[in-house]
């Protein structure tokens, strides 16, 4: 028996990932749309969320793919309408409206899941198991995609709230906050703003254990997302994202599942257990980069 | 009997407030000092942590009254020391740094106490009970003072993780996490950067509940420390830093106990019994505001 949930902001990730994951999950059913401008072909289609929640007290779980600034009134509504509520990542503009909607959801015994989908990449579980227990001697996290392939025109990443590189940057974060036996936290951090922008398009940071992190913004063709741990039992590389494994230079077998089936897998089983799952750690790493951050002025940057 | 504490960072608030607050302590006598630079007459002193531990494990407790950017070094190496410790405020220059104190500090069954000593301005207390069970219907925070007379010549509060004008903003953030009902969040802010600083020197902020937040770092003569609240019961309002209550328009009348005296009580009471207390609210609405404020470049700030 496959749930009703419903998609909002049907925008390029929610056609790319989440209206695939739904049409093949064995757990939930696509019931309703919410978007201003998208759609999906033969699903009930709403233009604001408003309207949704009044006409259909069937569908009792929210999936929220739009950009992080709207996404708070929308989590609002949904659980104060007794949703369960799924948000993509990262899952706000600010920590503090997290933690406002992890209490609200809490304490109408609802879930919410601040999803994280690049935990959910292929190698990352084994990586996890794999570092369990060894000691870290160092890290290098190289994260370097083209703005331009893969926010075409998107001036809210640059916008405030936005994030800028750490908008990619934190899927990195995720993975890391994932794998490492201890958590690390940041020394310093040099970021690079374009002179006519708000958030970085390149950054360079310094955790402690010796992991260091370069992002960058302007990395032309295939994209480059490693995480590489150095460790007294030899090193790991998690390629692609946290979908390849290799270890001591051998490729591992990861999880069969792709991310997006994962989440809902996820999703599906905490509203069973009637739990919340929100981990800020990812979001907690950001903001302070952008706290501890040394700001760079760099050229202006226009799509 | 008075316990021995060692004071660490002997500068402008350890000496106007810690050192005379620790002389009139029922709790504390100070033991030992840690200071590059500075000494209290009669005093045990060292210069470096690392000695004063070695030399003198009578003494269980430390308090940090150091800037925020060496604060994570001594406060992990007296933890792992075995030591109670005691954070001036900010606790430190990143949010995961002092979640890591913590789960140090909770690990070992020792106390960790993150301060905010405007927390303890003598009206604080009466107004958080005034407010309870209150609806807010928006409030005002206006936190303006003239820098070069409180920070002469600290270069630090305008470096990455020195906070800006947030450095004396956090305090009227601590009060209004305190006295709320219920938690507000960030909308969105505006922050004012001297073009040869990194970090702001005016902003303004918009919270949830209409609470608006003004703070200027170049405002001449007197302070102003107020915090305004209307609420359906009429209107609450704090003056001098949390230190003179007035609801709609009589003063109230407020503790007897200073500010740092009460800090000292609470942190005794803590060890007494063997509990943390670390409030990161204030310190995360000013790492939101970091991360969703619009920047804009003004004049250059030389002391």
């Amino acid at each position: 028996m496959r749930a009703p949930i419903a998609l909002v902001g049907i925008g390029k990730i929610a056609r790319d990932q989440h209206v695939p994951a739904l049409a093949a999950s064995p757990d939930w059913a696509l019931a309703a749309t919410v978007s201003r401008h998208g759609r999906v072909e033969g699903v009930d289609a709403f233009e604001r969320m408003v309207a949704f929640l009044a006409a259909r007290p069937d569908v009792g779980a929210v999936s929220l793919a739009l950009p992080p600034q709207p996404r708070f009134a929308h989590a609002e509504a949904a659980l104060k309408a007794g949703r369960h509520v799924m948000l993509e990542k990262p899952p706000g503009q600010t920590l503090a409206e997290v933690h406002a909607l992890e209490r609200l959801a809490r304490e109408r015994g609802l879930t919410l899941y601040a999803t994280w989908h690049s935990r959910m990449g292929k190698g990352v579980a084994a990586a996890r198991d794999w570092l369990a227990g060894r000691a870290i001697r160092g890290g290098r996290i190289t994260w370097m995609e083209d703005v331009r392939h893969w926010h075409p025109g998107q001036d809210w990443v640059f916008e405030p709230g936005g994030m800028g590189v750490f908008d990619p940057g934190i899927n990195a974060l995720s993975v890391l906050t994932a794998i490492l036996p201890e958590p690390v936290h940041l020394i310093e951090a040099d970021l690079d703003v374009p002179a006519n922008r708000q958030t970085p398009i390149a950054a360079r940071l310094l955790f402690t254990g010796g992991i260091a992190m370069e992002l960058d913004w302007l990395f032309p063709g295939e994209p480059l997302w490693d995480i590489e741990i150095e460790t007294d039992g030899g090193t790991l590389l998690l390629r692609e994202g946290g979908n390849r494994l290799f270890v001591n230079g051998e490729e591992q077998e990861g999880s069969a599942e792709g991310e997006y089936p994962a989440l809902y897998r996820r999703f599906a089983e905490l509203v069973r257990a009637g739990e919340c799952e929100v981990d800020l750690s990812p979001m907690v790493h950001v903001a302070d980069a952008l706290t501890l951050g040394r700001r760079r002025v760099v050229d202006r940057f226009d799509f």
